[in-house]
């Protein structure tokens, strides 16, 4: 893509009411614009990062046999109602609407109750299971403050799985399944070596569950973590007895900030029974399906990216999901030489951002940085006479000269 | 996919409550369910129409130098009043909802005042423009009644694009590169044949403006065709004038009921003016660009396609927008053979849907029309002894053999 056509632009200073660092940067580099508080707009740079982000997510779940569908956002009271989770008092984040003709409608914060009614009409026998279904979904969650950007929206996307299985052993095996899968995901959008499975509380439908805990300074959570067996418990259920389940060693844990990145939830059969979703198994017996769900926000994870690998001169993008791999800059007596090579990038298949703007060569240099490209090819008089193009990696210090013919490998 | 490991199941009957055609069929048929009325979710085989549908739109918009964002549902009302569209007598199909803190926000059903008041941020000069700028979001609407499935939403998937434009003219051109980019989308769904631009008003920001407008008896809109020169004049502003000022003669026009699949507006300054978004023109003189939006509804389009195309034995998909190209059927004696060649096919990159299930041949044979997809491929002992698989188009009678090594060709 011609800069000159992206229609973004950056910003030297960031928002005042900004308190978030990973907002901070991401509306100053032009990626994201904030239209109140926990609510963004995910401007084209922002929304490449996201797309490639969730196109990870969406091959790690159709590996494991994750069947993919859309659920809607607004919500029929009556299931939730069913399921106890329509008042206030019980879920304290909904936001609500209502109908032009009267009645109430939820504006959904997930879908548990969706999905369980949903499948009473495709759901009868044990030969009909297991089942997982997922979404990428825009998810709203009435939150009483949104001060960590875009790690925490009021309005957000989601990737919820939600999983129906024959018994609790098949739910387990496949509870490890997608464990597996999520550490694949976070090695690969480049936050694997500090992310940890954790041991953490269920909340209302279960003892325990686990969270995926990214570590960083601006997480909110305190986690402890084992190094050599790479798991972690939450500070939440730091107990003696925890601790002894797991067989971990006080002694050797390290104490860390962290962000959830990820979490698995198991919900037996809390919304089967609720919403009356049965199957016959093999003796002919009406039996509810065990559940599992499974939570991953697109969006906290490029946040959590943000936070993790941006340093004082602006964003650091893994390849994997970097908006273009390349940023090819045209420095004076480069344009001509810079327009021929971009043609051949873009012929080439190579993911290319071309700076071709009539501004100075440090603007250039400043905004390469801020928007944090892998990989940055300047092409000007000088590196053609130095025979190419002076090419740095984002973190490098060190350029080096690589031939025009030679940069798109 | 393999049909066992697709969790719906198709239905004999119509639920009774719905009385749109489109949702009918796709209800029977497991492409969507009905959450509340106008309210639909997508279950996998609709997902993958509607993603295709979006993939033509994505690349055509692309094609006439578009760039994508993702602006948010939650809308800050003080944007809104500014521009005079806040109050539910000027607009009235709002949903609203409100803080837990305290105030309203807005959901949004469309985004002209979000963008024009972000981009305040990124234009300055005439160099900056002309913009093109589209996403690809969920709309809200608080229609009072909702009858016509997935044609007519409260809840529904908008391509929305916005120009802005330097002059008049600038804006006029792009305005007809719009206009040959819709035909292009429509001819590549498979409506191109029976969808005209069509003259109509333009409400309360011009005088006129263009919509696309698809021949069906499932239509709300009246137009009057010129079968020659593939253009028509919508009933509201159905006048001699009209009809004089476009060089068509009333006697040449032939009456038809239509459904308003595509239509783009001249916003002129409407809201650059409102919301303050002016750029220095070459003089130095601030300007308010010329604007014009653009919108496509990715579910309207399927449900046009549906009630245009199915027949009596259910639906019937075009090539580009079908969710599997090809439906294979094993019946007894050909499910080693149809393993075999499911595995050659999904190697081959064909879309298949495989059929695997263990179900009678009448079963399966009503759930292929069903289900609609463009082209059938039976293997069974009988195929086999007549030398391949039978092969049949949705809409053809006659099958022929085809030997199995020559199916994915």
């Amino acid at each position: 893509m011609r800069q000159s056509h992206l229609f973004t632009k950056t910003r030297k200073e960031a928002p005042k009411d900004e308190v978030a660092r990973n907002a901070e940067l991401l509306i100053r580099a032009g990626y994201v614009h904030k239209e109140i508080a926990g609510v963004y707009t995910y401007l084209p740079l922002g929304l490449r990062v996201l797309n490639k982000i969730c196109a990870i997510i969406r091959e790690e779940m159709n590996e494991i046999g994750g069947v993919e569908v859309l659920m809607t956002t607004l919500q029929d009271p009556g299931i939730w109602k069913t399921s106890g989770r329509w008042d206030d008092e019980v879920v304290d984040n909904w936001f609500k609407t209502s109908l032009k003709g009267g009645g109430e409608l939820g504006v959904a914060n997930t879908h548990e109750e969706a999905l369980t009614a949903l499948l009473r009409e495709h759901i009868s026998s044990y030969r009909d299971l297991p089942r997982y279904i997922y979404q990428i979904q825009t998810k709203f969650r009435n939150e009483l403050r949104a001060k960590s950007g875009i790690m925490r929206g009021r309005e957000f996307l989601m990737k919820d799985m939600y999983s129906f299985s024959r018994s609790e052993a098949e739910f387990r095996e496949f509870y490890e399944t997608v464990a597996a899968a999520y550490l694949r995901i976070f090695t690969r959008v480049g936050l694997g070596d500090r992310t940890y499975r954790t041991f953490a509380s269920g909340g209302s439908f279960s003892k325990f569950s686990d969270e995926f805990q990214t570590v960083t300074e601006a997480g909110e959570d305190i986690i402890y973590i084992d190094d050599e067996k790479r798991i972690a418990v939450n500070k939440e259920v730091y107990t003696d007895e925890v601790l002894r389940d797991l067989g971990l060693d006080k002694a050797k844990l390290r104490e860390a900030k962290a962000v959830e990145v990820g979490n698995i939830f198991p919900l037996s059969t809390r919304f089967s029974e609720a919403l009356g979703l049965t199957y016959k198994n093999e003796a002919g017996e009406d039996v509810h399906p065990w559940m599992g769900s499974y939570g991953i926000g697109p969006g906290r994870l490029m946040g959590t990216i943000v936070e993790v690998l941006a340093d004082e001169r602006g964003l650091v993008w893994p390849r994997e999901v970097a908006p273009f791999s390349l940023h090819l800059l045209a420095l004076p007596g480069g344009e001509v030489a810079g327009n021929k090579l971009y043609g051949e990038l873009v012929h080439a298949g190579v993911e290319v951002l071309y700076d071709d703007r009539d501004l100075s060569a440090g603007a250039k240099f400043a905004d390469a940085d801020l928007l944090g490209l892998p990989t940055r090819a300047i092409v000007s008089e000088k590196s053609l006479a130095a025979g190419g193009a002076e090419v740095k990696g984002r973190t490098e210090k060190e350029a080096r000269i690589i031939p025009l013919d030679a940069i798109a490998s």
